[in-house]
Formats: C-alpha cells, structure tokens, sequence
C-alpha cells in the first residue's frame, strides 16, 4: 500500500482527493493536514463521509509527514507550496502538488502572473508538468510533480495535436472556458454565494487569468515556439466541470477526417481521453465524477477556423484525479488505477 | 459471474443501474431492453457511456430473455410488469421489478390507487417487498422482488424504528417530503422543463400519490395494525435527492438518547443507514451518488413531537441501488458488492 | 412625495425595498445607510441599479434621518433596532422595521427565541404587527410597525381563515415550509455558498426556528387562545420563494366548497392573496417578483386533515413588498401603489 | 390607446410579451391567439397571471385581426410569419414579427440558412431590422418590423461601434455566446428537460447557428463591407440571460479611453444600452427582467485583442421588450414607455 499524506484536505479538490484515495486499491491515508479544521475529524467537514473517514484534521507539518509518507499531495494556495517543499523532503518522498507553484517554468513569469515571490526557484527544474498524457515519461522519474490546473488541463490537451502538428496560425488562438463554481474554491467568499452566481454567466479575469502563462507555456512548448493566446474564464451556475471552446485557424485547409486522424494519433491509446464521433460535441455533464477528458471539433469552412471543444469535471482530471493518475504513474500502477468511475448522470 | 438483463434500461433509474451493474465485480450484462431506443448504442443515448457501454438496445422479450439471465431487472411504467412477469419466468430466472405492480399486497388497493388493472395478482403472494434492511430474510428465499419507491424507502426507514416499537401515535403521522426532478423520469412533459422547475418549489399529488399505500401497508405491517397517513410530496430543483421530514406525535415522553437507542437496535449493524448524532441532520448532498440512508431526528417538547428527517439519493437507494442490494442478497454475495460508492460531493 | 430613508439598504430586503420605492410614484429614497459600504455609490454595490441609483450610502444616523425622513424603514439584523428606535424619533417620523424587534409582544418570548436583550420593551405596545391584510386598522394608528417575516407572512394567511373560524385541533398544526436561498441574508457563510446548497435540499432549526413563536402568537390571537405548532425550515436551491405546506387536523368534515367560502370570507377582496381553484395548488415561479400569497388546499379525508399550500415571494410580500404596502396603508395610499408587478415568469 | 394582437401569446417570448403590456400605459391587448391552447384562459397557462389576465386563448385569424389591431406582435416559429403576413395586412395594421422571417434581407442566404422557403420576398424591402438603437429612423417609417434575435442583438450591440468606425480586423471576429434555457423555447424537447441541461454546459450548432448571417448582415453594413465571423452559442443552466463575449483583433493600437469614446459617441444617449467602466464587466443577473443592453471591454495588449463583453435579458431586450421599444418608435411614443423596470436581482 501506499501511504499518502494530503496536506490540505479540507478544500474542495483536497476533499475529491480524500474520495477517490479511499477508493484506490493500492493507498492507504496516512495524514490529513487543514489550516482551519485542525482536530475535527474529516466527517464533521464533510458530513458525506460519515461512517467513511474520521481521520483527526492534523497541524501541518510536512518534514515528518515526508518520513512517513510515500507521497504528499499539496493542495494548498499559491506561493505556500514554494515555501515548504524542500530537498530534504524530496529526498525521503514524492510530492504531487496541485497548486501553481511548480508550473511554470520560467520564474519571471510566474511571479508576474501571480504577482509573488517564488521561494524555491531552484527547484523548478526538477519539477515536471504533471499532464500525464503528454508528460508521462518525464513523470515517471520525477519526485515533485507540478499537477495542472483545471482550465489548463482541458484548454491543453484540446488544442496539443494541433499545436504539435503546427496547424494553427500562431496568433489566432482563443479559448472562451466556462466553469463550475467548485473551482472558485471553499473559502468565503461573496461572489460565490448561491445568490451571487445562481441563475447568471459572467467572464471574469479578461485577458489576465493566472492559467494563460501556463496554457501557453505547454503550447509553446508543442509548437516549438512561442505563442500567445487569448483566454477567457466564465463562471457558470453548477457546481462541477469546465468546458473549453477553442478557436484557431487553420494553416492549411483539412478535412474533419484529416483532423480525426491527427488527434488519434496522439489521444487512440489514452484511456481517459474520448474522441467524439463527427457532429458529437462534449458536455460536462457527461464527464462528471470522472477522470475523461471528452473532445469533439467542428470545421467552419467559412471562417477557415476549427474549433475544438474540451469537457472535464474540474475536480477530477482538472485536480484530484489527475493527481492520481499522476500517483499511478510515479508508482508504476496501471495509470486507471482507482480511476475507472463511470461518469455519473444526472 | 451472475448474468443480467435490463428490460428498461433507458429511463434514469434504468441509467443508474447500468452504471452500477457495470462496475459490479461480479455482474455481466447480457442484455439491454428499450422501447424508444431498439437497435442504438447505450452510448448514443447515454454519452457518459462513451467508450466505456456500447451495448445495442434490444427489443424486449422476456421469455427469451429468462432462459439465458440469472437475474432480470425491469424499470417499467406501472401496469406493464404484472402483464410481463409469469411462472414461467420466475421458474427460469429472478426479476428484480422497480417499478410498482408486485409492491402492494392487497390487489384492490393497487388498483385503485393506481387507477388500473392488475394482470397478475396471483403472484403477489410470492413477491417480497424489497426493503432490504427490513425484509433480507424473505428477500433470500423469493425470486419475485418487487424493489421500493423512492419516496417510501426514504420514508419508512425513517420512521419503522419508531411504529415498530410502537411509539407514535397511529394518527398522527405526516411525510412531507422533498424530490429532486429525476424521480419524475424521462419521458417528455413541460412540467419537467427546465424552465418550468428550475427557481421553484411546489407540492404536488396532495394526498393521492400512490407511494402513499406503499408506505402504509409498510408501516402498519410494523405497528401491528392499520393506520393511516398524510404523505405530501414535494418538487425541487436538484437533479437527485430525496429529503423526508416525517412527523409524529409520541405516546410517552423520551429522551433524544431514549430514541437513538431504539434506532440503534434496528440500524446499528447496517451498512447503509448512518444514524446522525445530536444536532446533525440530513442533506440530500452528503448522499449523493451513494447507497446511504442518512437519518436524524429531533425532538420537540412543546409540542410533544418528534421530527425525523431521511435522506436519500432516489435514484440509487431510492431505485437502482437498492435494487443491487437485493441481487447481493438473492445471490449470497455481501450487501455491499459493488455499492460501496462515497457519496459525491459536490 | 414622501420621503423615505433606508437603514440597512444593502441587504436583499433592503435591496428588493429600493427597486420597488425607486419604482413608486409617490417616494422618494433621500437617505441609504449601510454598516459595510459607507461612501459607495449604490449601483457600485448593486449592479442592477446602474444608471438608475447612484446614491452614496451613508452611515446610518437615525435620529437626523427622523427629522427629514416621512418614514424610514429599517433593514437590520436582529437586536439592533430596539436599541436605536425610541419615543423622539417615532414623535418626528413613522418607521417601518424589517427586522423581528418589535414583533414578539411578551418581551420574555422574545428574549429567550431571540436569546438577546430587548432595549426598548415600552415601545412594545405601540408597535403593530404589519400583516396588512389582518392588522389593516391598527396599521393606519401607528407610526410603529412590525414588518413580519417570511415564513410567517406565509403561514399565518395559509392558516388564518381556519384558526379565526375555529375549525382546526388546535394541536394538531404543522407547518412545513421551503424557503429559497436569499432568506438567509448576504452575510458571508459558508453554507449558502453555491457549491454548499445548490443540488441539495435540508431542514435547519428544526423545532426552534423563531419565526415559530411569531406564528404562534398570531395564530393564537385568531385561535382567542395559546397554541403551539410545528414549524420546520427548509432550505431549497432556488433564489426566491417560500413553500408552506400547512397541515392540520379539521374538527368537523367539511367540503372543499366550504372551505373556500370561508377563505373567501376573509380574503375575497385582497388584492394581494389569490385563492386557487380546486385542484390547482401554488408554486413559488408563480409569484416572483410579486407582492401576491397564492393559497391553494386540499382535503385529506382518508386522514380528516386539510393541507394548506401558501406561496410567496420572501423579498416582495416577505419582505419589502409588504414593506411598502405598509408604508402606503400609513400615508393614505391605494395599497397596491407600486406594488402591481405581475410575477416574473420565467 | 394602442390595439394590440398577439399571435403566438403561449411561447415564452409570447408571455413577457403579454407580461410587459399589461403593465404598458398606453397599450390595450385586444387578442390573443396561440395554436396549442385555444380556449384556455391565459391563467391557467401562466398561473402568474392569475386574477390578472384571463383572456382566452383564440385561434389565430390574422387577416380579421388587422381590422382592428393597431399593431400584431407575432411570435411564431420562422417559416410562418411568411405565409401569413400580405401587402394587405400591412395595408391595416402594423406587424411586429419576433421570429425570423423578415431579418434576412438576401432571400436566398435566409433559404440556405433555414432550409426552407421563403414565402414573401416581395414583403422583405419594405421590412426594417428592428435594432433600435441603430435603425431608429426607418423603424418609424415602417409597419413591418424584424424584430432582432437573442443573440444578434446582444452581438451586434457589442460591437456595432468598433465595426462602424473601422477598427476591427475583418477576419478576426469571433462571438462565443451563452443563453439561459428559455432562448429554446417551451416547445417539448428531450434537451431542455431539467435533468438533461441543470449542471451542465454544452456548445450546440457550432459554425451552424441560424443567428450568424443575421449578425453578419448587420454587421457588414456597418463595416460597409461584406464580413464572416465564427459564432458559438452555448446552453448554460438558467432560465434568463445572454452573455456574448466578442473577440477582434484591433487593427490599431487604442487605450481604454480610446474605445470608450467611441462607444460613447453612439450610445451615449441610449437609456438601454449601459456602457460600464474599466474593470467592470456586464453579468446576465445585473439586466434579469430588464431592456438593458449591458457593454464592458478589456483589452489584451499581449495578443492586439479587443474582447467586447455584452449582458441581456434574452427575453426582454433580446425579443419581448425590443418589440415593445419598436412599438414604442412606430407609434410616436416615449421610446422607454412601458419598459422601465430596474432589473430584479437575485
């Protein structure tokens, strides 16, 4: 088995991580660590698991959690993680962090972006973007793992054939993503209020969401140069997924057939990613509660744009499960490990 | 492995089923019945299924069907199982029927209630009330279940302790209780319409649902003697969920402590009733997704009554699940195979 | 035009009381306070009220507000508005308060549901109950009234009729009520979060829930004796709206026909409470944004009960529509000035 | 007072039609006709007007209607309006048409679009595209108005300005709309039942929606050159509002204040269009219920963007309340008559 520390738990993605880490047939929950809830037990936080888990919140304290743990996960907010993990704790275990502290690769960035020091730059080179369909063989030799976020995640692996097979116009990307409110997070909050956001759409973050750099970063990467994008978050009234809509143009004028091909050619194999059929479209209904990742893309021959949509549960291959998959990975298990849940509808 | 048929299988609790049975370690589907949907693909119908159930959806013949099912669910309109079930069946195989013919004993109040013939009730006497928690030895020795109501599950497992034990007064108790819009099924209605449910509550079939009978015959078998109730139930916009606050006047005075210990006799060795301590009640969210029966109660000394509050998912204990847990059952296997589902949240 | 101060213009009931005065043709707002947002513009606060109210909210001095202010409506949270009216500011200007201070008449009844000192008991038996259907006469004499609160604006005209005419056992009453998600204010709190109570329904202060003696206390007042109910909160995910499912025990048989004739006795000429037709029964969609109680019932003569369903908007006739119908029963005006919005649907 | 017909008065668009009249000083609803519920009160459809209106419903005879209605709101789906409306109809009445019929002034770009046939191109010269803000002039010499779609007017709005001066790179433009759930109608559909569409978000008739050549049309004549542009429209769980984020490239580099000005050159005077200042950008619940057209922008120095953000009620502005502007225009009337409600939040 296993051992697995969460060091913090008690937010939404820690919570998801909790639920299907008790579900996995190889982990074993070893610490629970909150800020807020410290000596509550986990079913007084999160009444669902009553009966389930009344592991005691525990005071962090990441250097002996490291002696005893296999694997941290992080799930913390940013510029917290960049303080703790440290070589010491790297030495004696993996950590999987699901924050944005170890994603971006060139620090400036980052502390632009974020608008924060970044307290272990030396560390960046070690870590790898845990976007485990693209990364998994750096993944698999690495001990800090950067998990993506969520919009990342769906806007990346969206677009990655494309870029990859440099059949975008560089300057002519744009993805409009809507979000569920699970991803504003658990801390109070107005604008996440039921009143607040039930029953309306809102783009918010125009032009500055922290997740561009990141989207571009992996892009960039892809293409073998570096692009820049237009990315704009919405917030939509349910409380689960993300559903990307990306735009480009074409370079050069292909059928949907052409294109098919091209994203089979790197997703076939991928188990928690699904090619939609000619005229299927993703919806994030038909992702919930689990590790896929939907695609589907139409041709807009009159525009000469192709627009590729994405779908994910947020929680899921957008946080908690990819950090699973990533667990699965560093420890040589089958990669769908605790992570076969059919997605549950309605 | 015990092989399954599904006559049924396109409507929600059908859905639910297919999800559940598929990731059953010891469950084979070998056949999926639809009326509107001969000859699709599960997965065309149900896109979640993608890659995962591409089953074509067959016509029904039931006949055939037994020769080759260990087990036949149906999730049917009422009035279509009591013409389809016949001895010949139940000589081949088990049905396992959710919906409502083999569940009232006495024929004519079947027929009145539901407002139509019944076309078997020689078989009545055969069929047990699949209410696992309270009916598992008579469930063991049948091969007709006829699987509970959403609404009454929720209900008489919230007050049975109770009538059992004869506590309350005969005619004093009301359920008023909370449905999310899956129990209204799939077929097409305005009254399900986004637009006509969603931002609204209302009660609705005051005092004539036909659970109510169900209820009645479940807990009067309890108390002893006939008795009667006033079940209201309610719509609210949530996708599943069913919330039912239950009211009774108590014979004597008792304790909050003199209750659980009551509860406790009955529920402390089940799996899926979690009883809630002082102060806690249930929420359809913690059981989401799950199996649970979540129970709570409080008592109020002005006015001598006790509030009981369950809360189910209707769609898994409330219909699909329980329906699994009476395979478990029929078949040896533990209660929890295959349904030991966290609840999700969110 | 009468002048209008708001304090407390920036919760819901204070938010709903400036759309509808910004909307009457015979107010005029010259004074919004706010505890949190002193020296905002209104529409910075309140997008909605862009280019329509652009007031600076202003640190609540209530005393110089008395002495501009024809009427001043307060919108606070209990416990506050006992300690700032008193008799100089009534003798300068009539106040209407939203708040539940002057409400309770026993003083001690308040303070132990209220658990709070009441500052100002002398002012008790000046202050009116402002249930205009019911207290229309008083209403006009005072400069003093006691806007009451939601579930019991619900309640008390679902049940009213019945307890006036002594028809129902008197411990026989239960109310059960749903309320949408602004009745809880917008103060920030964890569990009227989005993710918290979207898709989930649950009943909270079960048994001690203090409008209950305020329901009392009218109900006993029509009874012309103490009585106690059942009253039960529910929360349901909806923005808007109050469900109450009335039940009680009827002392004689009576027909449906009956009882309308007795609902019409009180309330044929209310132009605010709408009675429904046999078998046609209220939802809350169907009074939003709306100064309307619809009032449907049905007869349970299975159990000898009748089950009364009262439905309104918790803003507008449980809030600041009442408010305002006050306001205009005070200064002389037709009732419905400014309140004849038809119920926004969808 | 103005007679007023409504053919089509049962259809979502058709009741806030019926919804705004009512409470419009000088308009008198004479007629109202519906295909699926002739004879029905209009009460028993829409419960809200309840003691409010009671017309029955008629069968629809347009050809009587135009004798004695001063103007016919016809709300049907496209394809009808075109067979009914005739050189002599228009000789008596004037025709405010909701649907499509009359928008697409290339007969055979709205043939190719609708896949149907038009069945009076001779009527499409004298019809005027009843945008308000922008046709004002020839609204007013007319008597058979376009009234706009949902989404057109919420795109063409946006970015009419930048399209009008210029400024916009003409290959460059993409609009990725969100609409609530009433945009599809209440014609009875598996899609827009509550189970099928709360929780979730999905893209629909991508590159193919029959909006894109109406915001083309008018599009191109501000541009004074024929453009394309991509269009995606999206279903999002509420019931009211269109959210439409618009993407160009600016052929120039502007600031803020830049664009501003030129925003506030055309729409300075319009009472329903609010321009909102840096930082603030429009929300669907911030117009709910109103005829505002809310307008923010950003611009993303990093990629030349410019992304226009527009908010409207998709019933109101989007369809209803434009036709009530219209009839406002053609009838010499305060253009805001009848259409000053403050948005209703929550």
């Amino acid at each position: 088995m296993i051992k697995v520390g969460i060091v913090g738990a008690t937010g939404y993605a820690g919570e998801e991580l909790v639920r299907i880490l008790m579900q996995h047939p190889q982990s074993e929950i070893i610490n629970l660590t909150s800020q807020s809830y410290v000596g509550k037990s986990y079913n007084e936080i999160y009444q669902n698991f009553e009966g389930i888990c009344n592991h005691k919140c525990e005071e962090e304290d990441i250097d002996k959690l490291s002696e005893e743990a296999d694997v941290i996960f992080l799930a913390l907010p940013h510029g917290i993680a960049s303080k703790k993990v440290n070589p010491s704790i790297l030495n004696n275990t993996k950590v999987i962090d699901l924050g944005a502290d170890f994603r971006i690769k060139d620090v400036n960035v980052y502390e632009q972006w974020y608008n924060t020091e970044h307290f272990s730059p030396e560390l960046l080179d070690q870590a790898v973007y845990g976007l485990c369909e693209i990364k998994r063989d750096q993944i698999k030799q690495s001990n800090l793992i950067a998990n993506p976020g969520c919009y990342t995640t769906c806007s990346i692996l969206s677009l990655y054939p494309l870029m990859k097979e440099n059949l975008i116009d560089e300057d002519s990307i744009i993805v409009d993503a809507k979000s569920g409110v699970s991803g504003a997070g658990r801390a109070l909050s107005l604008g996440i209020h039921y009143i607040e956001c039930t029953e309306s759409t809102k783009a918010y973050k125009i032009a500055s969401h922290r997740h561009t750099p990141e989207i571009e970063q992996e892009l960039s990467e892809a293409y073998q140069k570096d692009i820049k994008i237009s990315f704009t978050p919405h917030l939509v009234p349910m409380n689960r997924g993300i559903l990307a809509t990306c735009y480009g143009k074409l370079k050069e004028q292909l059928s949907w057939e052409d294109v098919m091909d091209i994203y089979k050619k790197y997703y076939e194999k991928e188990q928690f990613i699904r090619l939609l059929n000619k005229g299927i479209y993703p919806e994030t209904r038909w992702v919930k509660g689990s590790n896929y990742c939907d695609i589907g893309f139409s041709l807009d021959e009159r525009t000469g744009r192709i627009i590729v949509i994405g779908a994910i549960d947020n929680l899921v291959k957008g946080a908690a499960g990819q950090a699973v998959q990533n667990m699965n990975i560093l420890f040589g298990l089958e990669e769908n490990t605790g992570l076969n849940q059919i997605p549950m509808f309605p």
